[in-house]
């Protein structure tokens, strides 16, 4: 099962659930979006309503999260091109929430950001408030499966003073996350294919079972000491390939368009523009 | 004025217009809490509820903010005390929102933290949603201010690989913020002052005229490129005196009682305890 959030007739925040092409209305989106908690779920499955055309359809970020939390250098070969350690503990970050867009939605640049890049992630919400989770309840926490494409400006990410990196993964529209949220029953965590694409170009293609820390270690490493709620993102890092590695660099572009594809979750494009 | 948020006799969050020691009530509190907003500084103006002893009130955390933005070496002992260069630019890091407290609830370190620390800080409450902020929209951005105590953990701040510092500054109760939010009309943000008091013993003291960036200049940098909200926190940096860089050091203990003074705001006392 898919669960979107969508812009109804009058702009208002609405729940759905995707069924191929099209939207099955579940009424109005909560302010926390969707959640993937049990009861989220249960709303979307039994969604009813009018069916809006998916390709029709102005989509959310299906989360509204409190703790959009990313992960660095979590893949080797990612660690290996930006020159640094492979990493004993998981690398928390931050990203903040008011930098989430969705499918479809432009990537706007600012001015200030002179070497933007993409990063594809494989993005899990947690649907069970989880605190000090053992491998069993780690697993048992996550609500869902989505794409995020951790938008970076590198020149803020690295020219923070102690290279903080949230400011320059926290513009406003460097969290697209989308199109939806699947279903995480039945998926093996451990392998799922992820995939970014710049205007037509394959830049980056890996599988979760490359992770150095598992989607479950994630969990729980970040649960101890820090409860986990419903509807709050772990973007699990990005795989080698983004365009602050490559030789010549490969930033974002005005008018590129960025696919991030995650299996089981489809396509979140996202067009890129430069602010004026 | 003075606005808190507290919980009533049903346990659910209301705000309040704080006169002297008497929250007067102002109805039941949205879910993004107190906003500093125009309309949230009327609706507590016109409260003319019941009267309830601040005393014997639960106080709340009187922000739920999207973004809860913190300021590294803002003051320059601090950061000599710390034997971190003079920044250039100001240093944003991110606080998890999941980590607030309000005034009187417990600080609890958790099992893995060996090395937790008190920051006595000036918290800015954003009150006005802005974007590119020249000096006048920074100062007109400013909603009202408060006091915030950035717990830190060292040992998972300065452990996590890249010293990403999120993790360590946001285990849950990490970020006690309060007791109230106080107008910031005529208030001179560059001459505010603050303390840290420890088990009754004064660790910091000083003044936002030391700010090495100013409010003002804090609220124009995070802006370009990044839209601040009602309701967003900004603590703005503790100056020196931390545990951390004293000899020998003083961290947290068992018992402790936390006492962070912001003129014009009052007191944010919070106990601490260790997880069992």
């Amino acid at each position: 099962m898919r669960a979107v959030r969508y812009a109804g007739a009058d702009g208002a925040a609405r729940l759905g659930r995707l069924e191929d092409d099209t939207i099955v209305d579940a009424g109005p989106a909560p302010a926390v979006g969707f959640d993937a908690s049990p009861e989220a779920w249960e709303l979307v499955a039994g969604a009813s309503g009018d069916r809006v055309a998916a390709a029709a359809a102005r989509l959310l970020h299906p989360c509204v999260p409190r703790k959009l939390i990313g992960i660095g250098l979590n893949y080797r070969d990612h660690a290996e091109e930006s020159e640094l350690d492979i990493p004993e503990v998981p690398v928390l970050f931050a990203k903040w929430p008011s930098a989430m867009i969705g499918a479809g939605e432009t990537i706007v640049v600012p001015r200030e950001e002179t070497r933007p890049d993409y990063e594809a992630e494989v993005a899990v919400v947690i649907g069970r408030r989880t605190y000090r989770a053992d491998a069993d309840a780690a697993r048992a926490a996550v609500g869902g499966i989505s794409a995020m494409n951790d938008v970076s400006g590198r020149r803020a990410q690295l020219e923070t003073p102690l290279r903080q990196f949230t400011l320059g993964k926290s513009f406003d529209t460097f969290a697209p996350m989308g199109p939806c949220v699947a279903s995480a029953d039945g998926v093996d965590l451990a392998a799922i294919d992820v995939k970014a694409t710049v205007s037509g170009e394959e830049l980056q293609s890996s599988n979760t079972r490359n992770l150095i820390f598992s989607i479950v270690e994630l969990i729980q490493y970040a649960s101890a000491g820090m409860t986990l709620e419903p509807g709050d993102v772990i973007a699990t890092g990005t795989p080698g390939g983004v365009g602050d590695s490559r030789t010549p660099p490969r930033y974002l572009r005005d008018g590129d368009v960025v696919d991030v594809w995650v299996d089981g979750v489809g396509t979140l494009r996202n067009p890129v523009a430069f602010e004026p």
